[in-house]
């Protein structure tokens, strides 16, 4: 059975009873199909300790279900009531500065919090049982945006305790753990376990072993709250479907273990939110961006976030469970969109791999932290922008239904890792380096280029790709090196960015030459690193005799094996190899010593994909995207003028239209154009 | 009998006691008449708990008397003493990080301190009996800048208790408080008045209602305190005046509840503090500064401060008690002054509304926090540049003395509202936006095309104005509505600004169109508004086909009964209006829809003047100021050029020289002039 | 005996003890001879409470005696040990938000802790009686980097019991106190000395006199905590140096004090450091920076550390304790060194004075806080550029110890004092101002123009120089100007600068015309002094009738007994003096009324340097260096191009040629020349 298409955020207790069933027909006539309800509504469901009010949420499925509608019920764990707060106060959650939270917005609670655990389950099972098999409720979201405003990491006596039984399993002795930390540095070796304290507020950077396992345990903790809450939903709710929304490149919490016990992942998508907030952490200081439509978000950052969210669970197809719709409240200008933007975002959505679109939210709110979010319809309750967008897009479902289920198609991957995040981000060396930016900057240049990529773990299955990039591949050993070596001699393209190698999966440096377990796989070695200062360069010169730069770190290689794709004409590093390849089996190993730019990016990718056999869709202006999911190719154009892509397809046809494509095909400002592929299309 | 002229800010305990009679002899002879002293000797006049000295106070009143000056005597409790504090530490205030304030500056209580309220009764229980009839007291400072240094606010349990009991007296129940804050949201629902905590460190942003009925009860808690000294003083000081001195755009405390049970208002003018500190708040990030001279500060600040203070008590002479005499020691740069700037601050003090002018501070402290802050006496007791002036003036005393008592004559109004400020600084929306931005825009537009302009509160009587501006009306109801209604009815011009209307007097957004409760007064719709980020920007005309631009915020409007005045040429409004005006009874309703910048408002105003009868009382170049006070027009020049202003007034004369006026009035650099309006002028 | 000349900061604890053999094999053949060990390694020494564990220590002692390695034993209280803190949690400092700080990494204790003071003399006692006569340890190194990381002020209920007692010391009596710190302002007067805190969470900002004896406190805590090591080992280890590692410009202790009981002092220079995070308070923020080599760092900032610091003990020779000798780590982006940096900065240490340099570190960490720092060998146990740059020396150590022991010859001094830096930096009026870069900007020029310049207290022997420059001599008496009457009067010619003798040295301001007690001394008055903003100049004219400008702080002089030799041609104190001079006895008193920017300063050094009978070593280009130690003359190219430099000394021979020098002297890009000055060079 397929999914529900599209569908709305919905707080019926925000709203009179009597205004639910025109609610609920107003949904089902613009098409929607599925409502997220519940997520936020403790204090409704359980008005005082053990006294469940459930008269409110059955009726209001009933409204909703009296017009068709399905329901995903969310676990309202993510706001604890006030009455639970007063009366286990050491709930409340500890910031890195030390200072207890108050109650009064959300999230605020600790996830170590054994009380917590068991008013946990008591209400998520009270939940299960009365609605584990209602008709109308066809899957469950654990909690909301686990790790959101900072509380992945909570820095309680809990927590401290917590702790320290995390690190006695991992270690099982203080010796290991003090080898392992690197403790005989500056005497912090512990001979108590009781010594060991969170690493906040010391008195200048702590230990980066003591840190990175601080995040490891915090991610853990917030993992095995959700399990609390996926145990007791299988057994009570068992046909139904469990899953949580994600955020994006979330940096605190390891997304993919999160995701592993869900059946599917689901995401919440605000593109202008992440193109005012998280585009700065993606692009470097001083990078110029691209011109795009205002209203848009940045499709650049948008797509990264998408295959980055379909990575979680290797590609399988998920949700947008919170897509914006108009202007959101929590970014700097928080501008509104135009006619078009909100079907733009949701054709983006399907294209990049989404199955469901869930709306947010319903109605603007009248009260409290999100008076300024637009919503579908007015405070007003008339229709705003979004509603009538999504009414226009009623005639469109059946396409969009014709593509759910399908994979999407992908050549390339960018291996992610959270372990490598934690570990970079926290010596950066050079302060502009960031883990998603390196990887955004290799995205967005195959994306630039028309090549369609994935964002997967770097434990994924890798034999379904023709070209493989882990930019950062810090924390790695022989066995990495095995793994990596098998895909490359199996015919596979890899390219292996700075510093990769540098450290041992336990945070350590590597005593051996780098880069380490892949010397041999690369057949170089990096005989120095430089990081460079803001105006420093160093000329490299490509395959093409192309005159490029190396800015903000730039390693020399010596060869052995391999041979030099791009090297330093100049500098300290003269005469010394930047970027070097090397065959191995059936495939090649690229290295590539140098933060890459969009010129050294745009050369290194000109001679990868031939040389990986890939072939990109479409060759694209700025602004202009391309991807394939099943039999369709989508192209997308981002920006205020109308845009001609050259298509890289043959026998297709516009799936609105039926006419037959052009390799020139044009794109109309803020549009997007379907194309079905026919059975001999390549 | 008139107020005194001119004064100055004493400390005698500064100083030997064999220097005071010196200090008054040449007080008296640079023309000063009144004397404020006491505000921070609460430690001298009472050194251990319950032990008076009163010898000091005495003999320093007795040095001042002798040279016939008057005095204002301050109670001193801004700054509790040490021994006070160590008997008492929760008297300190709680910041909203959570930390306890130490003693050692001053403003160091919480205002809901029990403990400290009996203190303070006490204080000036002791004060007020033996100073309440002295013949040479003539009134009372309360305290000294109440909230200053972030001390509205206080965070203690103490204040905690007292909001709790506040928010009972406002709403009676829960489900009354529940209901008007939207609790139901993120279950925020409280079911104990005990769970109600001030709205600090809460995981994310806090409830905005919470917040903005925080902000109340601190507003409150602080006028309540004020009000404890003030039914003491009126019951022993009974023919004396009681004030206090207000800070121009202080945000923090409601200004017109604590001048309500004042005789009148006095505040403190640093007009090159304002200029360094509080100018960045009132213009744009971006927008170009006016080429002023340098030491005279920014005189559109110090005028939009001038209006606001002098609206506080609806147009009732004031005092500046704290004036400007040479470099201060607070802000970046403190620049010095040159000679003719305290002169021009002095003029332009009188031309405001000011009564009188006390110069702060006698003479340089050689000691503690104020060591780098100008006297008008040097560190070495020699005359520094404030004394010279002053000095100077002497001559102009007459002149001076023949305007006070007199109204300040203006046309048109701004109405503020610090509920309003409150809620839509919580919640901006755009980060630009902010309240004191929005009405500074309007008035100094209005102040550089030569119209006076007062800014009043919301509850003022428009009857006296021809034009009346409320650029954030953000709270209103029905009531609101028809209070306007009638105004326009009668005659009068009324502007609304972007967000009218939009919530209700208790933080709830409307649930009807906008604007709300003024949708009828205005006649038109706003269909639609779009925060705009930078580099952003729609088009619009005017009335008179000029192309403009609309940036920041633009509000899409639909008409009823209303007819645009300027509509979007082209984006996403395109075609709606921006604009509107209507004609109702007498008058006209204008709704601007968009946020203003400088070519919008220089086109409405120029329409909306002749419109309602507002002549303008002269044409101004930049840094040139005009205003009027009963039958006096003074003409400021705040450049380091001579300039020339185009008079609009006929038969006045100089009132220095006597020489009759052109039109075309030419001002000295740095110089101020006066004009006697004949009996015939118009 | 001749000190050891080239040494390394080694750790043998964190490597196997099978690797120290080879270890000091490679430091041995690379031309090292000295070793600093054991700093951080209490947890080694002191696993747990009293049992000491020496054998590791032992073994590595023998194994560096063994290649006969010198060395110097650190003591390891900046890292006391997680069962102590443990037990002893009052060890850990308080910051000034009030918060303790955790343990996790380094100088996490209170010096005031009475605790702390027995365990400290329990480990320095028990390593100072087995290492004492070590023979292979030839001194010690107190702690490490004392005051690093905000821990010179720790606000503890210790310290500020510790606090009341040293001001009782000081004092005497409460009235004396209050008096001092002028305590009826703001009615601070305190009336028991349990009613003083530490200065930190008031309200506002605190006393100035409160905060200066606060920082004198701390500045004594810390001198009198080394003072409890160093008596110990004078007695156990009578035979041995002490000394302690300082930090270039660190302004929270006063380094005068910290180094007067040492044998010599040692500090740490890291040039690319120092350049990215000390070099924006040292120039102005809109300053120009010099064209330089990258990966040099800035040579007038490293330059003008070794001047401070050789001036700590008055021109004694000094150690370079950690010399950075790769990447550092802790910086914004750390570059990386090349061919040729480590021997420029080790002739730069010899030159300045340094006797020994001492390369930090042996070989890069595989772990903890420092992973990305460099040390001569990479992680891997190659030979880094670090320890090929120290082999290529080897050939030149002959001459380097043939300058070892000598002194640098210099004939001008900028004076320094940490009560005047405290003061003036507490209240600095106008944001840019601050007391090193007041500093900096005269040596800078001094250096510039090929005059070497010491830095040393203003209490030190001032016969020896033919000029003094005293910039910020802001808290002066009598006394002090007796004393520099007395330089004068002898024939020394003396610039004092903007503020001078503004204060007493209690904090109190004089009531005394400017400059105070230095009134009679330069003949002349301040007459006002003017803070500017950006953007305002006065405009100046010199002795030459050379147009200039002041900027930042000016003040207008009238002239008793000196005469003008600068004055102001416009402004507001147009017709005053700026600059004076008066001839005294044998000599010249200058006083410089404005903050001198870049041609103010090559005015007034051009007009001094022949008065002063100051002989520039040479002319140079930007980013050569000059300077003379001994009969040797060094001249430095800190750029990447070639350069000329035109001598002013004769019969020169270079030292590494023999070659007789020219005038024009070429210096190679990052290259170092030394000259060896004949029997009658001059």
């Amino acid at each position: 059975m397929k999914p529900p298409l599209l569908g709305v955020d919905y707080y019926p207790e925000h709203w009179p009873a009597d205004r639910w069933a025109t609610d609920a027909r107003m949904m089902h006539a613009a098409g929607l199909s599925v409502v997220r309800i519940g997520e936020f509504a403790w204090a409704k469901m359980e008005p005082t300790e053990g006294r469940y009010d459930w008269r409110w949420l059955d009726e209001a499925l009933e409204a909703l279900a009296a017009e068709g509608l399905q329901v995903v019920l969310g676990t309202p764990t993510s706001t604890p009531p006030a009455w639970l707060i007063q009366k286990h106060p050491d709930i409340l959650p500890v910031d890195a500065q030390g200072r207890r939270r108050n109650f009064g917005s959300r999230r605020h609670y600790c996830s170590n919090n054994a009380t917590y655990h068991e008013y946990t389950r008591r209400i998520v099972t009270a939940l299960a049982h009365r609605y584990g098999n209602h008709p109308a409720v066809i899957g469950w979201q654990l909690d909301n945006e686990f790790g959101c405003h900072d509380t992945a990491r909570c820095y309680c006596e809990n927590c401290a305790a917590a702790f320290r039984v995390w690190l006695k399993d991992k270690y099982s002795s203080l010796d290991a753990l003090n080898a392992a930390w690197g403790a005989v540095f500056w005497s912090q070796s512990y001979t108590d376990w009781a010594q060991i304290s969170p690493p906040n507020l010391t008195v200048t950077e702590a230990n980066s072993s003591h840190v990175l396992d601080w995040y490891r345990f915090s991610s853990d903790s917030v993992v095995a709250y959700a399990q609390i809450q996926i145990s007791i939903l299988r057994q009570l709710a068992p046909d139904r479907f469990i899953t949580t929304n994600f955020m994006g490149p979330f940096p605190d919490l390891d997304y993919y273990q999160l995701s592993a016990p869900l059946d599917f992942i689901a995401w919440n998508s605000y593109p202008t939110g992440y193109a005012e907030v998280t585009g700065p952490t993606l692009y470097m200081p001083d990078e110029p961006r691209p011109k795009l439509a205002y209203d848009v978000g940045d499709p650049y950052v948008t797509g990264f976030c998408h295959d980055l969210m379909r990575g979680l669970k290797d590609g399988l197809p998920y949700w947008v469970m919170e897509q914006q719709a108009g202007s959101i409240n929590w970014a700097n200008t928080n501008p509104g969109i135009r006619p078009g933007t909100v079907r733009l975002w949701t054709w983006h959505d399907l294209a990049a791999g989404a199955d469901t679109v869930v709306y947010f939210r319903w109605r603007a709110c009248l009260y409290a932290q999100e008076q300024y979010h637009s919503g579908l319809l007015r405070h007003d309750a008339a229709p705003d922008l979004g509603y009538r967008e999504v009414l226009r897009m009623k005639d469109e479902q059946p396409l969009m239904r014709s593509i759910q289920g399908a994979r999407v198609q992908v050549d390339v991957a960018i291996l992610a890792d959270y372990d490598d995040l934690w570990a970079l981000d926290l010596q950066p060396h050079n302060h502009v380096i960031a883990y998603w930016r390196h990887l955004f900057a290799y995205h967005r240049a195959l994306v630039r280029a028309g090549v369609p990529t994935d964002v997967v773990s770097k434990q994924a299955d890798l034999s379904r790709y023709k070209l493989v990039i882990a930019p950062s591949l810090l924390l790695a050993d022989d066995v990495w090196a095995a793994r990596l070596t098998a895909y490359v001699k199996a015919g596979g393209t890899l390219v292996l960015g700075v510093r990769s190698g540098f450290k041992t999966p336990s945070n350590l440096v590597t005593d051996q030459p780098l880069p380490g377990p892949f010397r041999e796989l690369v057949g170089a070695t990096v005989e120095a690193w430089h990081s460079l200062p803001p105006g420093v360069t160093y000329p490299l010169t490509d395959h093409k005799h192309q005159m490029l730069t190396a800015a903000i770190w730039a390693e020399g290689l010596s060869t052995q094996s391999a041979q030099p794709l791009m090297f330093y004409t100049g500098g300290p590093l003269e005469g010394q190899a930047a970027v070097t390849v090397k065959v191995v089996g059936q495939g090649r190993a690229v290295y590539a010593g140098v933060w890459p730019d969009e010129a050294v990016l745009n050369s290194l990718i000109s001679w990868l994909l031939p040389q990986a056999g890939v072939q990109p869709l479409a060759l694209l202006p700025e602004g202009v995207l391309v991807s394939r999911r099943g039999s369709f190719v989508f192209l997308f154009n981002f920006t205020d003028a109308p845009a001609t892509a050259w298509l890289n397809v043959t026998s297709a046809v516009d799936a609105f239209t039926g006419q037959s494509i052009e390799r020139a095909a044009a794109i109309a400002a803020r549009d997007v154009r379907v194309l079905s592929l026919g059975a001999d299309s390549r």
